[in-house]
């Protein structure tokens, strides 16, 4: 076994087969620290973050591997990648590049906030996702 | 209905459905910013979660609700919760009480980092867990 192969050997002690073959991947921003979004990958999602330096998931409503940004531009370069004490989750430490990675048009996937038992939104938009997704049916 | 029943009529716009029941967790430091776990919630952890003022969760593992910090006192009191642009995942921004919310004895779950395709401890331990969970056997 090559130095590929024996680096790919230890990528595999993350957890895939707790959650159906999925581990949870949560996105910071490297230098604010806001959370920007959770997705899911795969074993060949995370293998592709790794080797490409650019966040990929697995679509759990598509079944299919998403490159983040492959529509939008809006991609997410790693710098820096943890896992957690049971190794089915990572944490990915990313430099955003474009205004948001929301599909709605936010800087975070968490723009809503629980006010009063309510979900208010909770800041504005960063960009006109139209502009950039192209208008939706 | 009364304001209690509209209350929790309101928190049930998250999405349980989707991933069998629950929804992901990710746990910050709300001063730090440091991400410290990721948990996941039914519908019950999240509604003693908002009620108590302290993170619930729903343990996979064990098929439970699970009161954080029950056995250690470490409980993550609330300071804001918010929620994804698709309603599955929740961010909650805590403060801990305690050393660490890791059962290995971490400050955070997230312990171990990336480092030329091995998973490297990159932190000390921020308190001895057999002192707090008595030795394992």
């Amino acid at each position: 076994m090559g130095p590929a192969g024996f680096f790919i050997a230890r990528l595999m002690t993350l957890d895939f087969q707790k959650a159906g073959g999925l581990v949870t991947a949560v996105v910071q921003d490297h230098a604010s620290g806001r959370v920007l979004m959770v997705a899911y990958m795969n074993e060949e999602a995370f293998r592709a973050t790794v080797e490409s330096g650019f966040a990929t998931f697995y679509s759990r409503s598509r079944g299919k591997l998403w490159r983040k940004g492959e529509s939008s531009g809006h991609r997410l370069a790693i710098r820096r990648i943890s896992a957690d004490c049971d190794l089915d989750a990572v944490l990915l430490q990313v430099e955003p590049l474009g205004p948001g990675v929301c599909h709605e048009g936010y800087q975070s996937c968490f723009f809503r906030t629980l006010e009063n038992g309510e979900w208010k939104v909770s800041e504005p938009r960063a960009y006109d996702p139209e502009a950039v997704y192209g208008a939706r049916p």
